[in-house]
């Protein structure tokens, strides 16, 4: 049982997309799109829910490798009447991947809307029969060399 | 924008179950199964992630509301030979529920055990086409008046 | 040097509002009212930012007690052409008071407008000769007697 | 594996000590006698540095329950001509008890003594052959009934 | 809504130093200056807070890069019968400017004086007229290429 | 009092090992063997919180630099039948060491234990008579040049 030792690996820029949906009653994406829930708008605090969980990630998942992270970009849209879709994206310069920084980032996201939203989800019996969070899956992962340190040009290559 | 004001509110004994399940391939459910995965037992891992992210609820999620959790228990199993299943249930007494503390503890744990076998879930490009994150969503929730204070029996009534 | 010893008080309602104002370039505040600020909308980022920063109050604070936070609302509005002005209100029911979670909320939600908004505020020297926060302070709290237990209604009565 | 449910037991007086020593080379403590460590008072920031951790408890200790402290003291100070001895006592109302609280303040204060001055403790070789922590344990637990609610006065009896 | 995408910045030299100050009443600058307040010493606690305060800057601030910071000086001081003075100065070798870990720095050193005297600060209402925190800004910002790495001689040049 | 500054020192290989123990019960320790301790299994779970304090050392001792750890190991394991047995590892590319890391992951494992396995440890008074945790020491530190920059082979000179 261990964190694996990156001690030796070379810092190289580091990419990773996840993304991830929550299945909402139609009546509550109506809410979203209105700008009417009740407790805020759950796409702007989703974001920075999902922002600010992407830097907590060695905290919450036991063996990840504190990482400098450069970039975190969340996206929250609604895709259809009974969908909102998360997309995140990390990057860093360092000796291992941010795949897992990319999905707490989608994740926590997701759990926010949830959260935003919860009172309109409920039954009479106070359940949650529709509300369910799917597909949670890192889509595109990019490591690559640095050619020139200090340039913000870099080719791309997939490895 | 805001924090739902609870403070008239009564305290009484919620409970809450959450359960979410992550797909991945046979071949790595067959590691998790006969204690192989080389960072360490994902099961185990993953049980301990969920309690620790269960208590951190209200610092992930802008939101919610700091409760003292009474219990937090993770079930973590593989149950098929694609499926790990998750299902965690929080108790408290408290003036709201706890539905984001079962719902986090599902996720995280679900989180770390990607974390755990993501070596054996990456292509020959180094993306994770099979491994993701399925139908996460709150399973039973329950509140009730609190009878007779200092005693363990309780009658539940759903409400 | 000590916390404070609580143990004897009883838990009573309290509440606590702080206010604050950080000062900006006439430039910074037009943006800022006009939606046009490059890193995302300040006010809504602050408020948020704020009431995360309430509730880790007693970590922040060596010598806090950590309080069950009942309700947190942050209001941040522009008040003319060169302020901002933050107002946070923090309640409980404990055995002391929520002064320093409010002036946390506020001091936080004042930094946070100060980062997104600091690329406006930088001189040609890359120096920050126009931003600064003031006047951070308790405006007023409360503290009163529960008459009812588990009742929404409550005289207020100053002490 | 789990949190232990605490959610039937009743909230009572709660109180645990816990005490631990290290052990420095009679150069490194006539420094912190004198005042002379150039990292700051050694003893002034264990205590601080105990008191916070105190608090973070249940973040630490994967089964810890979220407890609301009331009370939290730590005492340190030189024993004797290599021995710097802390003692912490930490207070609640809870359903459970506070020793591993009263245990992780002891133990995050001697290891903040060691940080202050471990630039004395190294040998030639960069090594500290003479610095090690002590005998932690727990010296006294409370737990009793609250006669009185709201009343500071309290008969205390031992369980 | 983004965290500033910096990757393809150079890693260079950064500090950034912060000052603000509370007001308090003069009865309250004795104590402190006489070492008499009950809670302990405000001066001293309000370094340390300080100092961890920055190093969660990144967790306060939700668009705030974590940096690792090298170097973290917080002076507090009384600087007349009315005022205590914080100044703090943060440096690191980064892509991004320390400015907020400063700003953070020092507004929660003063936050922090508060907690320390506040009770003497209360009026005969339970109020606190007096007390402000005020002026709180970034006074020096300097950043500069890394000449020759590793030493620790460097020409500094405002940017 | 300050964090001491680092900003001028150059990155290069840093390792710590610390070492401790707890003395607990022969009763205790049978059942830890034989897998019947019934909050979970003590060993796993102190690897897991020894390596998840790791990575917060900057956060509980005031005056630490965050340190990106690129490798943090914890065993434990039984050593005789009153004693477990903790020994952590650290390593990182970085300014200073992390002997203060190693401490912290050795003394949370070993907190944790006595977590898993205090209610086996407590007399009829319901006092810890038995249990202590004896000798955190660091056993061994290395710094040393890295050579070839991305390589993972490097010679290592004691310093």
């Amino acid at each position: 049982m261990t964190m694996v030792d990156i001690t030796g690996k070379p810092e190289i820029f580091r990419e990773a997309t996840a993304t991830g949906t929550i299945k909402l009653k139609a009546e509550t994406i109506r809410l979203i799109k209105e700008g009417k829930a009740a407790k805020g708008d759950p796409i702007y605090t989703a974001k920075i829910a999902g922002v600010l969980a992407a830097k907590k990630t060695s905290t919450l998942i036991p063996f990840c490798h504190p990482l400098p992270l450069t970039s975190v970009k969340v996206e929250v849209e609604v895709s259809d009447d009974s969908t909102v879709h998360v997309t995140s994206t990390v990057r860093t310069k360092a000796q291992t991947g941010v795949e897992m920084e990319a999905l707490v980032a989608a994740a926590v996201s997701l759990l926010t809307i949830w959260d935003m939203v919860k009172q309109y989800e409920k039954d009479a019996e106070g359940q949650y029969p529709s509300a369910f969070i799917q597909n949670i899956r890192v889509v595109k992962k990019v490591k690559e060399n640095i050619r020139k340190e200090n340039s913000s040009e870099r080719k791309h290559e997939k490895t």
